[in-house]
């Protein structure tokens, strides 16, 4: 099952992929869909097809915006492949290191990326996983039972930013920055645990490659291991790292320029398409506030 | 002005303190009181008295309760007072160091605090500012003129999941253990920019007190500088860091024990009391996922 939040005329609303296109579901976007099924007795995707089939509104010319605008957690995960972790030049992980974004952070799958000029901004290719049920302190098998299902992230960073102190949130977390979509797919139709191929392409380039196979920490690892201290909602994402291959770890580094064009894209689930435009960062608070 | 959500028996309701007790706004909390504030032309402190006068409810017997329920962000300062950076034995810094919090995270001003066993917890009071305006790419006055005004946080820490990774979020987030409260004093009120103490005390012994006046980065300049790169937003809450005297930099290390009383303070706000509450931590999740 393909869902997503669609433009209609009147506004967005969820939708399903049917044969012959997007189909309205009951609900403004997939996050208010996800909240009112763990109101009306959980998540259940067998549920959801019946509500498809019961409005019966099909949607020409629907198209997917930001699947989740209202997640009340986004949490990603750096270091989760082997090889991205060798390129920063760290050991392999006893525990998955973990971080915020916001829901202002995210955009939608084809949006253009108005990205501070003079930034130093980099690519991070992610699968991202959608909760569908709520989970506190869940053990692996209780946390992949609640996955609602997969979608496609990039994690883009500004390096510099993300450098200054020890924490990364203030180079993770500039608004409208994290692409998501194009749809979230079910869990019967795509297998992460199994490997899909996660890829960034700038400017038809391939520069990022690997297998979710590869994972320290899979979608279910982390589900549970966040459920620890955080309740997890529906409609929250995780992120679950980036491969290989960012801008930052190359020879000479490589960051974004005017114009680029950004293609994520995770095998069976789709691609993001988002075009860079550098716009001026007009700000006092580049220096420390106090000499400014 | 002191503004609170406080209990009344047919809920919660935000409320203002009259010289005869509180008094009830037309808002369920502060939280929406604020948002429809933003809505509704922008926030006005003269107008709130306003709308206490016009709706003339008194509220005899109510509680103040967590402030801000729903905040979209809660972003906290680390490493901002001299002396608790010396501490760490880190140098002065040049910006901030910045970490986020979830609205799940945070509990009420005389809450009991259910911590999980086992883990290191320690304390953190701080001075917190509820942003009152929609901020974004703000300079210092227009950030201090956005400030709705000023609460009291104890960021309670888990310090060895803190420690476990380069990213603090795992000992941050834990669900319900950073209180907030007990009142949102406006700016006419308390003058952090002068200098105000905040204050912890553990079973009545003072662990840590300090002067807002030795902020490195003040409120305005931390407003400021996350406007940068995430717009702040009404009823948002920004932590401002903690002083010197947390249990983890004392030798012996100091953390919480099971019935141990939290007092944070800060003064002209008011007093923070929460008992601790050491509770089984039920998890599959405390080693490495893999092993488990």
């Amino acid at each position: 099952m393909r869902l997503a939040t669609v433009t209609t005329p009147g506004g967005t609303t969820a939708a399903l992929l049917g044969e012959h296109g997007w189909r309205a579901l009951p609900a403004p976007d997939l996050s208010a869909l996800l909240a009112a099924a763990e109101a009306d007795g959980g998540w259940d995707p067998a549920r959801v097809a019946a509500q498809a089939d019961e409005l019966d509104r099909d949607l020409p010319g629907a198209v997917p915006v930001l699947a989740l605008p209202r997640p009340g957690k986004v949490i990603c995960c750096g270091l989760n492949y082997g090889e991205h972790i060798q390129e920063t030049g760290r050991d392999l992980p006893t525990h998955p290191t973990l971080f915020a974004k916001f829901a202002d952070t995210l955009t939608g799958p084809d949006d253009d990326l108005a990205l501070a000029d003079g930034v130093q901004w980099d690519w991070e290719a992610e699968l991202a996983v959608v909760v569908g049920r709520t989970l506190r302190r869940a053990g692996r098998d209780e946390a992949r039972a609640a996955i609602a299902g997969y979608t496609v992230a990039n994690d883009l960073s500004a390096r510099d930013w993300q450098y200054r102190t020890l924490q990364w949130l203030q180079g993770k977390a500039w608004d409208a920055t994290t692409p998501v979509g194009p749809v979230v797919v079910t869990p019967d139709e795509v297998d992460p645990f199994a490997g899909v191929d996660v890829v960034c392409r700038v400017n038809g380039e391939e520069v990022q490659r690997d297998s979710t196979r590869t994972l320290v920490f899979d979608c279910a690892d982390l589900l549970a291991y966040v459920s620890t201290f955080a309740t997890l909602r529906p409609g929250d994402l995780v992120l679950t790292g980036t491969p290989g291959g960012v801008g930052v770890a190359r020879d000479p580094k490589r960051f974004l320029a005017d114009g680029d064009v950004l293609e994520t894209e995770v095998a069976g689930i789709g691609t993001l398409r988002n075009t860079v435009r550098l716009t001026p960062l007009t700000t006092l608070s580049q220096e420390h506030p106090h000499g400014a």
